[in-house]
């Protein structure tokens, strides 16, 4: 694992039985309160796709606090993948399978087609449905994946199988 | 107005009968897409605070896309200000009231023990309901709100009168 990998484990916190019994959730509120973690793990990710994406697509709500760092950084658009309901306007859908039940989530319509390479950023990679369908949305909203950044993967958990036709990198693994 | 208030506007984008019918909608996607706009913006913001603030408060969702940036900028901890079940561990919660219904919004115990003054910040005011609850967060979670900072105000709701306890600020009203 890299220093900056490290780092970001050193400011993650264990949380168990969220957000339900016998899940040990991965919290990273303390990377984000420590300033000069979080400003090394925006620049670590945005060096590794500086020149090579055109677009950031954070995917709601962690995805945000980084995403909106990680688009300045570059110099790039910010392009929100929201939970359904909550984008004005015209939007293209995905809907994609939980544990328990769906979940959708959209980005709008075009959102990717001035700026085609997009970066797909989301905090943890789990079962790597939400990825995976934020992955579709870039792509019907005229963008192509030019990767997935995840601060932390759950390596157990298998969701790089899901997103085996795509560039995924993680900062760290647990 | 300002000239970064200008640019904010011209990067707003209206859409009428969102969320519902008679609503116009003010869409700052427009903004977040613009790299130079939105860097242009997260600089004034914190030119403002810069000495003045431990911490930075954003508020779920759209407040968490400036937010980050703007603690990175300020060189202080990010705090998310989050929508019930969604943190894990100890929290505050805050109810208020909406329109038709309730909401419910959480931030960590202690979350700005160790850094007390707090910027709250949103994208947008509307009614106050949201930031008022959220400054209420931060006072019980051991900090004290050094000022409210909203990207654009909607001046014909009133926002305000709910927050003459402090210090507001918005880059642009309509």
């Amino acid at each position: 694992m890299t220093s900056t990998g490290e780092l970001l484990l050193e400011h993650t916190r264990d949380v168990p039985d969220f957000p339900q019994p016998g899940v040990l959730f991965k919290d990273l509120t303390p990377l984000f309160a420590a300033p000069k973690a979080f400003a090394t793990v925006v620049a670590d990710v945005a060096d590794r796709y500086r020149g090579r994406v055109d677009a950031v697509a954070g995917v709601e709500a962690r995805g945000f606090i980084i995403g909106g760092p990680v688009a300045l950084a570059l110099g790039v658009p910010f392009v929100p993948v929201r939970k359904a309901g909550k984008l004005p306007g015209d939007t293209v859908q995905q809907t994609y399978d939980l544990e328990y039940g769906t979940a959708t989530i959209e980005v709008h319509t075009g959102a990717f087609a001035a700026h085609r390479r997009a970066l797909v950023l989301d905090d943890v990679l789990a079962t790597g449905g939400t990825a995976a369908a934020a992955c579709a949305l870039v792509e019907r909203a005229g963008g192509e994946v030019a990767g997935i950044e995840m601060l932390l993967e759950l390596t157990f958990l298998g969701g790089r199988e899901l997103l085996s036709s795509y560039d995924v990198h993680a900062i760290a693994a647990v």
